[in-house]
């Protein structure tokens, strides 16, 4: 790939905030959700990170991530209570001050107003955004996201989520778009691993995966090719099923 | 926490490696299972990363995790196609050779001959073990797992990964089982922040988490605690009812 490819190509990692995945009490489902919308738009996914809730963790780890990556999205621990730990982290890692901001208070309190609820220490909590950090939208709860740098910290609940990574996706700088052509087998990988091992190495523009599943109970692939070159993509797509058709397996 | 009870605690990670799961074409059930499986047998998982089908990467997250948790399980990458690097990976990551084993051998060559296949190239990449680890049944398709030292490495799909996972479970050391307790709230997270975060001081031993979620179109609340010590858990439960009782919200 050279330099001038190179450049169009955004990267970004996911940070998940939350012991409650890790005692596998709730089940993700930030990751799969982020990595498919990530895709879409032209972003590459390069690594997931699950964390606990403990801010030496969690600081070490946006840090380790925000350096090697165009984009870093955490998801969890931004709510009201003494666990939510996650805007806090963010500050330190980033060494800036946090507070409660003016314009996060502003969307807070007639929201609480109007609903006749107090806007108690842990409401305000909610309202915690650390210096310099954009808001996101959070057009279900209203208590916002913010981004920082190249850190974009999200809520936890699904539903949540996937409002403020709408809110901040006009904000994002994309990349070129991985294509992606996908080739259904009757048959195990076994019969096609050298032939497509051998086939990878005559295209190192387009990413060959092979995915065993099971169909009918026999044993069954997926050949997945991915590359940001349609051109590139097409030729090995149809290479490939030359080679599958001369072999009887197409 | 003493040194006692500390020397009680056994700790893992789960390595995902797969380009697939960071695409967002597969979606991973791994990582929730094994959660849910370390939890259940007195192992805590502390950390989760996913990464991509890439050597270095693969060697980077093995070494951090290896050094860090008392095991780690990895998922992915061991069928017998080109992008299958994992047992590579993790020989380069122990520094150990790595070639076809004559256990793995032994398994994989009666079950493709009853099956009237050849033993292809592919399909040895399967027996490749590094050096000095022990297999891993898989009672599905028979290419097996392994374990070397701490790392435990296992097949990407579902079924195989479960199968394999209780095949090593004998052979693990287990800690101190996690105890817990849920409450759940008819109200929002906000009402309880303040009273909640000064009983998570009361109770240093226990370790308490607040999740919301929507019931019935309103904003609910699963108070979780969790705790290796069963009476301080008890207690700060008793504890917590009552004063949610108090307050007119348990």
């Amino acid at each position: 790939m050279d330099d001038s490819a190179k450049s169009d190509i955004v990267t970004a990692a996911i940070l998940v905030i939350g012991d409650e995945i890790l005692s596998g009490r709730t089940k993700d489902k930030n990751i799969g959700y982020i990595a498919e919308h990530c895709t879409k738009i032209g972003i590459q996914l390069r690594e997931v990170r699950v964390v606990a809730d403990e801010e030496a963790d969690v600081v070490a780890a946006v840090n380790a991530l925000r350096a090697r990556y165009t984009y870093v999205f955490t998801t969890g621990g931004i709510g009201p209570t003494h666990d939510d730990i996650t805007a806090d982290c963010i500050a330190k890692a980033f060494g800036v001050a946090i507070a409660v901001d003016p314009r996060a208070l502003a969307l807070l309190k007639p929201y609480y107003e109007k609903r006749g609820l107090e806007l108690t220490p842990g409401r305000l909590r909610m309202a915690r955004i650390p210096d310099t950090a954009s808001l996101i939208d959070n057009s279900i709860s209203i208590a916002p996201g913010f981004m920082i740098g190249n850190v974009i910290t999200m809520a936890g609940v699904p539903n949540i989520m996937q409002v403020m990574l709408d809110a901040v996706t006009p904000r994002l700088k994309t990349g070129r778009k991985m294509h992606t052509v996908a080739i259904d087998l009757d048959h195990p990988e076994g019969a096609i691993a050298e032939m497509f091992g051998a086939h990878q190495k005559l295209y190192p523009e387009v990413a060959m995966g092979s995915y065993p599943t099971i169909r009918d109970n026999r044993p069954c692939t997926q050949l997945v090719l991915r590359s940001i070159e349609q051109n590139k993509l097409d030729e090995a797509a149809a290479t490939l099923r030359a080679k599958l058709a001369s072999m009887g397996l197409g």
